[in-house]
């Protein structure tokens, strides 16, 4: 058992350490500088070398097979606002301590390597700064361009160009090609707690549709206009709001998760209805037929709306996907690997996206989950048990291991641009 | 009639102009010091001296009396964003041109003063940049200390303090003791336009109770947390904002106006449930009871929102006022004006809040509407005609001479602390 894990772990949740006993690290933060070089600092102790890629991921590379491709582990140490110690973090540390060790059995002798291995931190997987989330991921998988991503700017103004300038960093990397990626996560729900199940083996995402709405009223005075004359952008955001919600309660319960998180009103004053508001909404479901009638049902709500509030509705489909399955080799992977070391484990599905999702359309990938307790994720209450938490480092040690072997392949199958 | 006011006021509105034809001109942007340096300007030509207070509310002083205490005539010419022209603006410069005609009527022998004049431009009306509204007139009048008001912030961070740091501006002002107080302002309603009415002799406020509402809610995942599971804060809030428009629908048609228009939310991140959402609430009728029964109704309703949404509201109660009235001798003076010069009148009540509510507690005070076209207001779509424009501005002078006059007594009614 990886016994220092804990340790390291504690020390690394200090970096933009909460009073609530969560982090704040926010993509680009002081704070997300701050443990990337301390994570660089852990990666260079252990013998890997660290770079960077144009999009600020960051690597820690051991060549174990001069010219193989790279078996990529890793997760994310960004977080949201107010955050917890887990989401990322936790399987950022773990895949570090699961390659140190692959790399120890290697030159021990006791594993032959196919593959050459890297450990990834991807940059702003979160997206509470800069949107996109996943967006690391998404400009190395080539689903995001670069230059979109460098120009995203937050509400300061700060782009991630600026954000990502750090003087004192490692030199930029042409990223090698990849063989096979690996990740472990929390659970972000209450499945694997619930069930008594101490890893999770993803094989499917839940379908999404995402929304970016934008509803246009009229400027008025909020004392004098009489009510027949208002056209109150926010009151029409409430009643979508409301909507969004309600759909949830009539489909069948559990089957569509609805959410509306980000709201900008102008002119936002205190005498003034608003003349506009922009919400994002979205809806998630584990099943397609569900999340479709939702889509449809979302649409007779709009009209709705925009007769009751007496404003126009403008609705934009920013992100949309049906169930995507992970490769069936790569569940069975981790299953024979969960079995080996006699952990309990389950078949699941992941609602949050992941870099993992993105990494799954280009390479042969492992998604993991270890359990969230009472499910509680981006909040500083998040937490994972010590003994959930060192589980999920031997499995990830394991299936590393056997990737680094060559078991889901040694080929490039997956060659960057960056 | 007073033939270069339309012209006077196409100059003023240059400042801060919107490509929609309207204005904005926060307290103490830029837009707001540029139209104030205009108005220096204007005053200064029509001999009056020009003086600012220590909240930065802005005088033109003539002298007919030495020795005597000021009637004041103004309003304000700071505005909401993507605002009309005439809200406040017209006052101040319906203010000024009766005040240059005054003035000329008694240096002419043609008008005997009691009191000496001053047109102000009060500071910061409006309160969309600033809280709270009426800044200037309740500096002045003792209902608002001065450090709190220099302290207020804007969202940037910026204070009232740094906003109205102009180092070319004239000298600060002891304000003199104040015999009365004269307003004129567009109705911001449909009233005056819908019964073919020129004037609008302001006799009572409507009642209002304005709420600031905290919704303490739990952040979690959007898209992992099970429905179950969530404290959203933003729906808790946005069925608040739809229980307030519906007591308007419960309660009698037209004796209740409800709005929110401001709000803030955190984190604001497209992933994440909202733990805090602040919103203002404001109720206003007409009628006590009514608003009464509208309290009391909120209350309940706000119960129900912390089980639905369970979440947890938190109200406090930042200003309630019943029907107040203005002084009768006031509204008769004007009445007997707008007859003495065929223009059509009728008693009508206010829901807006205008600095002329400050002054009517410290001084015998005169308040005036014209009509606003189909009763738009704080858009750019606000308009006056300009037969309307320059009735009022008649009507001003005709009051201000009244008032110069001694009408409602010479004396000070009022001696400022600032």
């Amino acid at each position: 058992m990886d016994t220092d894990f804990l340790e390291d772990f504690a020390a690394m949740s200090t970096h933009g350490a909460t009073p609530g006993g969560g982090v704040e690290r926010e993509a680009g933060t002081p704070e997300d500088h701050a443990v990337r070089a301390w994570f660089r600092g852990w990666l260079e102790e252990a013998g890997f070398a660290v770079r960077h890629d144009a999009i600020s991921n960051q690597y820690g590379l051991v060549e174990l097979v001069p010219g193989a491709p790279y078996v990529l582990v890793g997760s994310h140490l960004d977080s949201q606002p107010l955050a917890g110690r887990f989401d990322g973090a936790y399987g950022v540390l773990a895949a570090a301590h699961a390659a140190r060790e692959v790399v120890r059995r290697v030159r021990a002798g006791e594993l032959t390597a196919a593959c050459n291995l890297a450990v990834v931190n991807w940059f702003n997987e979160e997206g509470s700064r800069f949107t996109p989330s996943m967006m690391g991921s998404s400009v190395l998988t080539g689903s995001l361009p670069l230059e979109t991503a460098l120009a995203a700017t937050d509400r300061a103004g700060a782009s991630v160009a600026d954000a990502i300038a750090t003087p004192g960093d490692a030199l930029d990397l042409a990223v090698p090609p990849v063989a096979a990626y690996a990740e472990i996560h929390i659970e972000q729900g209450r499945g694997l707690e619930e069930s008594g199940t101490t890893i999770g083996l993803v094989d499917r995402t839940w379908a999404a549709s995402k929304y970016r709405i934008v509803v246009h009223g009229e400027q008025s005075h909020t004392g004098s206009t009489i009510m027949a004359d208002r056209k109150d952008a926010l009151f029409g955001a409430a009643l979508l709001i409301v909507a969004a919600r309600e759909l949830t309660e009539e489909l069948p319960e559990g089957l569509l998760h609805s959410s509306v998180s980000e709201l900008e009103l102008a002119p936002n004053s205190p005498v003034t209805i608003a003349r506009r508001v922009e919400i994002n909404l979205d809806l998630r479901s584990p099943d397609e037929a569900v999340l479709a009638r939702a889509n449809a049902l979302l649409e007779e709500r709009i009209a709705q709306v925009e007769q009751r509030a007496r404003v126009r509705v403008e609705r934009r489909l920013t992100h949309q996907w049906g169930l995507l399955s992970y490769q069936p080799e790569g569940v069975e992977l981790a299953r024979s690997a969960a079995a080996a070391l006699g952990l309990t484990h389950a078949p699941t599905m992941t609602v949050a996206g992941h870099d993992s999702t993105n990494m799954k359309d280009v390479a042969p990938t492992v998604m993991l989950f270890v359990p969230s307790i009472q499910g509680i994720s981006h909040n500083e209450g998040e937490a994972t048990s010590d003994s959930d938490a060192l589980a999920g480092v031997a499995l990830m040690t394991e299936v590393t291991a056997r990737l680094v072997a060559g078991e889901l392949g040694a080929d490039a199958a997956f060659v960057p641009g960056l």
